[in-house]
């Protein structure tokens, strides 16, 4: 998600710090003085990043301070400590005790994996936060987590994210036919059964990629990262929203055996900062979306667009497909687990039908101030 | 909020409990021994009250768990210590160190309270948290309590609520007029410009209202809450969305200088535990209004309707005429908080233009599995 002038300059800086003493303790076994301890927490997210990597350096500040610096968090920005894709595999082999990351990321590990993350048409933020800690989703996640030696704790959302950016205007599903789409996961799989060549990159090569028309479209996350990246400048149509990630979740993970050794109310703490970082990360996209879709739109001549009906009916109809396969894959907790996701999503999605959905559609027809 | 045989045995229960001595200290002055301290929470909530007093229960006890047992926190509910109606005052005059509360039920000592809790066709419960966290609206809370020798912290939020039981079927404006309808605060102002006779109401009274016909009409929370007074027994019409309530905050309030010499780890788990339960409480009522609504609909024959689109657009212009009211009624720091808040919302509301409501309204039309 880097490019690599960026990586060289984190890394100088970390071997700056390092050789002022600040990281050096870090490489070494966990130091204990005074009862004091200090933990390392990998992340998959660039230094500053904005919502995200900032996220990952605030929740471990705040663990510091509630805990008086009897826990203090050291983190490593991507590629830091180890490479950013294997910052769970370092929790579990001692690395690491904490990473900051995406369930879904792991999905290789276990494909229940993705519904702790987000789903092609599944649930928003508060849904979300609805399965996970009143409707057994948390005690799912703990089954899958078991076998690998961790716990994970949500820890962000970025809300429903931005469905793309187009080089070209989608008309409708014949538009799509064989375009060149920067789009990973799951969602990948969903639009590839509508017809688009699904293709992954990380962050620092898609622009050159767009420009050069190697792509013809790419999604990453939304108008507050997207800006910085500056894709405005070689794709003009930006498409709402993004029916693949309504809501993509981030995670703490902790190595459970270092956990559980933890005094009880250090264990409180990071569960407690971790939900209130939810809260945090989620509030940050909620506020500085729009602002960075302002500046897109009034400074850069951005259209914003939405893609046209028959694309958001195939598209519910190949991710009827994808979460399918998922069920039937042949692993039982990935079937509980997608049986659970879609009947608690059946209940929740209630509420936005009748309440949430209603009002905002009330409010932009009718309130203007 | 309860009858009086709920006060009677919750009364009974909290002499009993002082009686062997588990409420003794709280009603003396603070416990400080061993470094410990005990810190005494009122509440506008009964006890178990669902969302909202399960809510402040959960609040105190993760603050007593965060901190190991450093701040214990006694919680009263309502009635218990003081009137529902004076938890704030008793924060103010010493009788406790905190409140568990709305802040509109304190907008007769600053209207600028009514925005930290929830206006009429305002914020939801996801742009609230980006007001107060990322545009300046947690600054502009502390300036207002700042008078009174307060701190506050969000707790909790509802989501959007329900708009109302109603005897009759709501056909249009004209249904309304003379309507006596069971709706406080600004909300009721709201409801009155269309022509109802706005009344407020004690919780445990509705049901009798209702069905004697002294009310024609009663608006309370939403599903969760509404299920366990029976109002369904009496009502059958039930109306969404509530325009004047479209996400509720609740509010931890402390002693501000208490707070401020508390040590720094032990204000930061208070201020993280509130920011913790601001997702729990809402992600409770995301998961338990739907369950409870699916109860109502299915058990008890609800009938689940929107309000017509003449009332809609109609209460759009009374809004904003009572929302024009509070910023020009002479008080500077009201005036700043309406024109923030207003301001904050005009950004905020385009993610839910562009990503949020579309997305829902494209999965309830396409999406089913």
């Amino acid at each position: 998600m880097r490019d690599s002038r960026e990586r060289r300059v984190d890394r100088r800086s970390f071997i700056t710090k390092a050789g002022l003493g600040a990281g050096a303790a870090a490489l070494a076994a966990p130091a204990v003085a005074q009862g004091n301890i200090t933990w390392r927490m990998v992340t998959t997210w660039p230094k500053n990043f904005p919502g995200l990597g900032v996220g990952a350096q605030r929740l471990a500040d705040r663990i510091t301070a509630a805990s008086g610096g009897r826990l203090t968090i050291q983190v490593y920005s991507a590629g830091e400590l180890v490479p950013p894709l294997q910052s769970l595999d370092a929790v579990i082999d001692g690395t690491a005790e904490m990473s900051h990351s995406a369930a879904y990321y792991w999905q290789n590990k276990s494909s229940a994996l993705n519904f702790f993350t987000g789903v092609p048409y599944g649930m928003t933020s508060t849904e979300l936060a609805g399965w996970m800690r009143h409707m057994g989703g948390q005690e799912l996640w703990d089954e899958v987590y078991d076998q690998f030696g961790v716990k994970g704790f949500l820890s962000g959302n970025t809300g429903t994210q931005a469905g793309g950016w187009f080089r070209d205007e989608v008309t409708g599903l014949d538009s799509l036919k064989g375009l060149r789409f920067r789009t990973p996961g799951l969602g990948g799989r969903v639009w590839e059964k509508l017809g688009v060549t699904a293709t992954n990159m990380a962050a620092g090569e898609i622009f050159q990629a767009l420009q050069s028309g190697a792509l013809d479209a790419a999604e990453f996350v939304g108008p507050y990262n997207d800006l910085a990246l500056g894709f405005h400048q070689v794709a003009k149509n930006y498409y709402f929203p993004s029916f693949v990630e309504p809501g993509l979740a981030t995670e703490l993970v902790v190595d459970k055996a270092k956990y559980s050794e933890l005094p009880e109310d250090l264990q409180a703490i990071i569960r407690d900062v971790s939900q209130a970082e939810y809260d945090m990360v989620a509030s940050d996209f909620a506020a500085n979306d729009p602002r960075a879709l302002n500046t897109l739109m009034n400074e850069h001549g951005v259209q914003v667009k939405q893609f046209p009906e028959e694309v958001l009916e195939a598209a519910a109809g190949a991710a009827k497909e994808v979460l399918g396969e998922l069920r039937d894959s042949g692993d039982d907790l990935t079937k509980r687990t997608t049986e659970s996701f879609i009947e608690s999503l059946k209940l929740l999605r209630t509420k936005a039908q009748t309440a949430d959905a209603n009002f905002i559609r009330a409010r932009e027809q009718y309130f203007e101030m």
